[in-house]
């Protein structure tokens, strides 16, 4: 009983010290130009807390990653279950800008750090985009190879994620921004579909 | 005469500034990370001297910006000359490469700072790749609107820059891994343009 109250405190530290770092992200810092201290003090711990939970700054940065990815999952199962017919493309649309609302400082930490200093993040990012794209592969329509398979979900994937370092910019707080990016985010996606399954779309067209 | 060699000397001493910001973030430092002291230490000169030529660090990564714009529009007037045709679409992702490799760090700031902290240089990219967007339009085949050229000179900016992302990471040094990522480069742009120019392939293919 004990334990599990340790260590149920401990995962709550842990959270809070997660949580600081990305409140102080939301205001305008990256990863990089975070102090430790800083991040302690937000969570109202001392410093020495810190490193009972994580290495140092990248250790903590890595964690936010695997916390990307758990939400981002939960999206992508979503839209999973509404099909990825062309007919719901539109709507998966809705719920990647629904869910970027909602997850504003994840997003930014995400698109930020996919280029950002730590070549560990970077490669965390990568890798959990390439996920993604694995996942989408199933769900794409059948015609084309394995390998075309692969090549396009990656390609949906980076113009999704290109797409959001736009809507952090302009997007938010902007009604018409938002129906102009997710415009053009569907017409990307359309060009792209078109391209890849041309065969297909003159077959059935 | 004096006023020239004063003008001179100012305009190196800037250009020496500019050279240190650079080359400390070529040893892996965000612009944000960067200290004005430490720049004007690399460029061996009193920090005072840094506030004759910049008003703070994102000033001085304003004029980063310019610097990559020059040499970037350098590159824009190569390819036009050799056209931008479909036969010669891989000579042009071959010089946009060879333009990768030799300017790392340049590129490296524009990728990483296009999502970067300062919303002023984030703008300050954003407006220069849409110049290269307008630039390329220019040159695209006829066959589709207005609206749908501008839609698809963004989209091939947005998705070398994409690529230019993982060159820096996995291409540099990987013979391997940079041709796999021409190719990418290379179907991707197939991909849009045969999807932009769907009816027009069908008539001439």
């Amino acid at each position: 009983m004990k334990l599990n109250r340790e260590y149920s405190k401990k995962r709550r530290t842990r959270a809070v010290l997660i949580e600081s770092a990305l409140s102080l992200m939301g205001e305008g810092k990256s990863l990089e130009s975070l102090g430790l201290r800083e991040v302690a003090r937000k969570a109202e711990l001392a410093p020495a807390a810190f490193y009972r939970h994580f290495k140092d700054l990248e250790d903590l940065g890595l964690a936010l990653v695997e916390d990307v990815s758990t939400k981002l999952r939960a999206i992508l199962r979503e839209v999973r279950k509404k099909g990825l017919k062309r007919t719901s493309m539109d709507k998966s649309i809705n719920l990647f800008f629904d869910y970027m609302k909602s997850n504003k400082i994840l997003f930014r930490f995400v698109v930020r750090e996919q280029n950002g200093v730590s070549s560990k993040i970077r490669s965390a990012i990568r890798k959990e985009l390439g996920f993604f794209a694995n996942e989408l592969a199933m769900d794409l329509p059948l015609g084309i190879s394995p390998a075309e398979t692969e090549f396009l979900s990656q390609f949906v994937v980076s113009t999704c994620f290109g797409i959001a370092g736009e809507y952090l910019d302009f997007g938010v707080g902007s009604n018409k921004n938002e129906r102009l990016l997710k415009k053009k985010a569907l017409s990307r996606l359309i060009l792209i579909y078109r391209g890849a399954y041309r065969k297909k779309f003159e077959k059935s067209n």
